[in-house]
């Protein structure tokens, strides 16, 4: 005990050298809570935690990984604070984190919190220099509603978010294509709402008219509890059945939808790009457009016929496989498909890759 | 610090004789986060606690009156985890609550967060003898989507929830009758959709034929910022004008309303109930029916004319004043107004009250 302790404050010079380079223009996280001002960001993309525990013993951020168990060590205060700043910046962009207090596992009572790593984890906002394309504008705005739809297979009312655009409550002949877009592991059908930002996304690219009006359809995509393990066991049939014999019958039925491949899309994120490729490939007549986000690739052998897809869309974020991407688009291409990849410059396997991605692939699709 | 400790020993044997009271058959609280065991509740309506810190001196939650502090200390077994279980049953319905963890204020994380004492608080459901009325059950359901309106008085976009009946998107021509409905002090715009179920209770009273399809629309009150402060400051002034200015009209012009006094009603709980007594009364023209949920109670004198409110509706719990409401609404129908009272029985100040308080209110107007 005592040792840690020692070790602890050993780390505290290192940590104060690192301040000396950081800019004190530390603001609080847009994702902070109501009145809450830390945790803190400055224009370096550094975080600044604190938080209150006056009895704690050791109390860290899993963020950065400066700490002594990786992540970041806080500092206590004379006023039973904890404080503590990243040793170096982060990169843009949303990042999920805990806290460990006294080697319990708890969220930063500080800011919000987003569904990830399959519990509700904090989340901290790096303002990305391209935030624009996902910020809140008074443009018309479409809506996102949580529908409850009747999952025989699962045998319970199962949840989805629908975004329709804002056009959709002025004409009320006008039909709108739809795309299916999926989370990945650990995530859920509030991930691509909340982090996502997919409809301030949708609503921007509306407003500037790059795109058409569309429906997304945002649903949960570990039917068969894959939740509390790997991804090893994972039986995309159960999602399939749930996606494709369940939820798009039930959106042809309750939205003003073009209810056919042609006017159909399937992207997702990490696992939800593994589930798509599975779907779209086990059901070439549902889905007319492909979208991979850090979620693998396509292979030409993988696709039966060269208008099975309109569109196939492969991504990820320049510090992920870049050239993975690259090269089986490029493949595509050479066999005659219609691929497109994207690298999102300076970022990981995290959401500003695929709000980046998702702004990429709305444009192509739908056409 | 070793008195405090030696307290928590002695607190042993009291919680020990308490708990051979307490019948075993806990199961885990329907709020909790995917797959977490804890908290957990038993069918006399204890609540039981574990919390993982190993390293930490004290723990506790703010339920329950049994602890040092109040609230219920927990107690670390030899696995680190912290463990305690409430000295008394709870009320039924949903709670608040929080753990502290050496002097520290976080959320469990064993289940999901809901926002309310201005912050996002843990939160526990002692199941309700009655709560078919708010289960998710095969019926057809209305969706809740969340809108963004401009507001010019304060310079944002703001949010609203919208809960639009099944019907909705079936018939393209049917126009609905409104229910503006509040949340209380420390509560936001999230709070009825969530802990609330107003959309459940809608959908299985409409599936039951008690009432006749309606929107309701949700959004944040404390628009002047009174949230860090008590009621004293708050200005009504400055939400009437969001809400009667700005959302009523955006919502007139949005979604297909019958937009008018006969067809617009308010309603809210606690401090929601202050904002509608002050503004319906403020706006005669705007709103037809009025409901006060456990948030204090209309006399005669303060309503211009026999016609102005078509019915005024006022509830509380009955470990509230249930005499006050019950006096209120007596002098309200000998001086010839439409007036009803309804006391939730076995709740306090709680959500459960206003849940039921919407079940008895909805079928009352738009009449």
């Amino acid at each position: 005990m005592k040792k840690i302790l020692l070790l602890a404050v050993l780390a505290l010079p290192v940590c104060a050298c690192f301040a000396q380079e950081v800019k004190e223009d530390f603001q609080p996280s847009e994702l902070n809570q109501p009145g809450q001002q830390y945790p803190m960001v400055n224009s370096q993309g550094y975080a600044r935690f604190r938080i209150q525990a006056p009895q704690a013993q050791h109390v860290s951020v899993s963020l950065g990984l400066g700490g002594t168990h990786g992540g970041t060590d806080l500092t206590k205060g004379e006023d039973g604070w904890w404080t503590g700043t990243t040793s170096t910046p982060m990169d843009e962009g949303f990042h999920y984190y805990h806290v460990s207090i006294d080697g319990g596992t708890f969220n930063d009572p500080g800011t919000a919190n987003f569904y990830g790593s399959t519990r509700w984890e904090s989340g901290i906002e790096i303002p990305a220099k391209d935030r624009d394309f996902y910020a809140l504008k008074n443009v018309p705005h479409g809506n996102v509603q949580q529908i409850y739809f009747h999952s025989e297979s699962t045998k319970e009312e199962r949840v989805a978010f629908v975004y329709t655009p804002p056009t959709y409550d002025k004409d009320l002949k006008a039909t709108y294509p739809v795309l299916y877009l999926q989370h990945g592991w650990g995530e859920n059908e509030t991930t691509w709402p909340l982090q996502g930002h997919a409809g301030l996304i949708a609503d921007n690219l509306i407003a500037e008219g790059k795109i058409k009006p569309c429906i997304i359809v945002m649903t949960y995509g570990m039917t068969n509890g894959v939740r509390f393990g790997g991804l090893g066991g994972f039986n995309f049939k159960d999602f399939e059945t749930v996606l494709v014999d369940e939820l798009v019958p039930y959106v042809d039925s309750h939205f003003r939808t073009k209810a056919n491949k042609d006017n159909r899309a399937m992207a997702g994120l990490s696992m939800g790009g593994m589930e798509t490729k599975n779907i779209t490939l086990a059901r070439p007549e549902v889905f007319g457009y492909y979208g991979l986000f850090s979620g693998g690739t396509y292979a030409p052998s993988d696709i039966k016929s060269k208008d099975q897809a309109k569109v196939i869309f492969m991504s990820c974020g320049s510090k992920e496989n870049p050239d993975g991407v690259t090269k089986a688009a490029a493949d595509l291409k050479a066999a005659g498909f219609n691929a497109y990849s994207f690298v999102s410059e300076g970022t990981a396997h995290e959401f500003l890759t695929w709000r980046r991605s998702l702004r990429e692939f709305l444009p192509l699709i739908f056409k």
